[in-house]
């Protein structure tokens, strides 16, 4: 593990950074059924983390439905070739906020809605309440690490990893 | 969405070739707080997709813990480069088996065990109960059906959707 000890805000940052970078998510929640489905939504805008994290989905989605009976969701943010991955757990509110919608809307949208006034445009807000992430610094270290560990038996160094509590 | 009509099982092959593909999953459970929480795990051995997936894990893993007290899991596959994505939902059952431990067994894992009698080995074993996937034939088509339905207000067809029911 790295000797750097860094603060919670630094972590943050860290986090933050690897999820606008990632930019995609698969947002997972608890259907009626008591299931674990996920979805992939696009996190658009995110630019330092707040606390909160906005998608805008579809009010006739599965997603949406699962949300108004169980807001528990995780993000899960996954870069497979550089092996780093994010895990937000939060909670999601269905929020109506002609505003908000306007700032977030972007041409992107169009592939999906007719425009901000589209009446099946649901804003959906994830409050977080930790997050986990893992990083290798790039693959090289991380074939280098693991090819140690094969080496000498033993256990690789195969990134750090880091829990945070929010709140 | 595509006219081409793909029987269950076509779909479901579709579905383990881009799991073998992209091989990291997020797996999603609830922990002991009612919290959604996933990590990154590899799915080793994965030729054909039988019903089950199978993962190495740690007894003294968040993990283990929370499947312990709910078996519901997601497993989430995501390739963020050529916008391909798959959720599997299913149950996770915690399994003694050495000649299933042997079998899966590979250098990979002596980076985290010291070999496959490694006490805190947790096999886990994920019974699929349903699975979704999107796939983007290639990055080009994506984009420009994009670009078509900027161009003229269409929305897009950004790539089939298929849920399949497995039990």
């Amino acid at each position: 593990m790295s000797d750097k000890v860094l603060s919670n805000q630094e972590h943050i940052e860290r986090a933050a950074k690897l999820i606008e970078d990632i930019q995609f998510a698969m947002i997972s929640s608890v259907d009626s059924d008591g299931k674990l489905t996920s979805c992939p939504m696009t996190t658009q805008g995110f630019e330092e983390f707040s606390g909160s994290i906005w998608f805008i989905g579809s009010k006739s989605s599965g997603l949406v439905h699962s949300l108004k009976l169980n807001p528990a969701v995780n993000l899960s943010y996954s870069d497979n070739s550089s092996k780093n991955y994010v895990s937000v757990s939060g909670s999601a509110a269905l929020v109506e906020d002609a505003q908000k919608l306007e700032q977030m809307w972007s041409p992107f949208y169009q592939a999906y809605f007719d425009s901000p006034a589209d009446p099946d445009i649901q804003l959906i807000q994830i409050t977080a309440h930790s997050l986990e992430y893992w990083i290798s610094n790039n693959v090289f270290v991380n074939i280098y690490e693991m090819g140690k560990a094969l080496a000498t038996g033993d256990k690789a160094d195969l990134g750090e990893r880091h829990k945070i509590d929010l709140v």
